[in-house]
């Protein structure tokens, strides 16, 4: 089987590697975005764009300009028209310790990978999740931000290795319900939809803040009680977008009537 | 004024670069060391060996072998005889996502920078120190490890640029001393050496692994009251060994009287 060569950019140069000594690599002092590139458009570009400068932000850092971002997506954008993309902006290059250099060179990467194989089509097949052991810690200065700081989700994906299993639901230290390991999460609960609060721990996503409004989802701290007493559960994220829980362990759900028009609404949304 | 080429090895390659997709910059997916090399011999080598094994069996990783590690150090040893080593080893590339690859081919870096320059003699200057804003997060799972999620210590380091602040001092959540931002730390109270407990977060590195014995120190869970309360605080690592706090806002400490004993001891420690 030939795989194409992947299409990598790093500080807007074609295949280049990165410094042994660059922050990212020596304390995951950056942070990273992963969305969808669809017929050479990247989708939801202002919000995840704006994640990025707010995440930058989080940390005290510069965020390269859009401008840039944007070149970098339109060359990748010109030899593979539909991929995943991953950015990543991290503190650059610094001598050794912790202390931030005075003048930093923020490294930007652009990376393309291959779309992920989903059911198709994916309305009609629920996800399977479980619960994972590991509990988040509650860190609210890092907390909502994509950081590169991501060994909890690591962990927390080394506990199954069922192909059945699409997804794993993290807890955190109290207990509380707080994502996906690799998505965000809603309930719908006596009517309401639900989504949990984000303030301690866990990434709050691009997705999730473009199905908020359409829920009328509000914010809320729930155990796997509710989980589990929910009638509806949502997981969403860019490259997804949206799938409904079908099975954890004993428990099923039918798809959501308007999962649908959720669906539709999400892919169509610029 | 010139600086030597740092010297780097890779996989023990010279001067090469790591890959965008390495699960050390993904993920901050690895773990380090810092460590002295002094007349082409790695100080403590045993204990910071132990220690990598350690560190990356909590994380579910293969370490390379001591021998590779060994062969890195004779190479940067044989070029630059005295300097602060940085090992390194990571999980490796691997494709987009958190799952670990069925066969991970693990990173090793060994990076030698210059020591750090220290008030000559040490002995006689305490260590000016501060206490963060920033608390640290509890995470059992990875609390211990010295890996490469380093964010919480970034921002710590960002709190202050006090040339005359040596250290910052971390508590967590619950308000009790963990350790300094680089450094662990031992306070005698009541007669009694403690060292804080770190079942929940920080680093539990060798160079506090070889003080408490020679203390008789004890691990114990104390707050700030305490640490205003000890008559005498000790900060070490495996880069300045052993320093005394001098002063902490108004509060101001004398050398403890075995502050010579303790450091002759770490220094003639093979």
């Amino acid at each position: 089987m030939h795989l194409p060569e992947p299409l990598i950019l790093l500080n807007g140069s074609p295949a280049a590697a990165v410094s042994p000594f660059d922050r990212g690599l020596a304390f995951g002092d950056g942070v990273f975005r992963t969305l969808r590139l669809e017929a050479g458009e990247p989708v939801w570009w202002s919000d995840h764009h704006a994640k990025l400068v707010a995440d930058c932000r989080q940390l005290g850092m510069d965020c390269p300009r859009r401008k840039e971002w944007e070149q970098d997506i339109a060359w990748i954008a010109a030899r593979q028209a539909d991929a995943v993309l991953k950015l990543m902006v991290t503190r650059g290059p610094g001598p050794r310790g912790y202390q931030v250099p005075e003048r930093p060179y923020p490294t930007r990467i652009v990376l393309a990978s291959s779309l992920p194989d989903l059911p198709d089509p994916v309305r009609e097949c629920g996800a399977q999740v479980r619960i994972c052991d590991l509990r988040l810690g509650h860190q609210p200065r890092l907390a909502g931000a994509k950081h590169l700081n991501r060994l909890e989700n690591v962990l927390a994906r080394m506990e199954w290795d069922d192909p059945t299993i699409d997804e794993g639901i993290l807890l955190d230290g109290m207990e509380r319900v707080v994502s996906g390991v690799m998505s965000n999460l809603f309930i719908r609960l006596d009517g309401a939809w639900l989504t949990p609060s984000l303030g301690q721990c866990g990434v709050a996503g691009v997705a999730r803040a473009r199905l908020m409004p359409r829920l009328g989802a509000r914010e809320a701290d729930f155990g796997l009680d509710s989980l589990l007493r929910a009638d509806a559960i949502l997981l969403c994220n860019s490259l997804i977008r949206l799938r409904w829980v079908a099975r954890l362990g004993e428990r099923t759900w039918q798809r959501p009537d308007d999962f649908d028009v959720l669906m539709e609404g999400l892919c169509s949304g610029a």
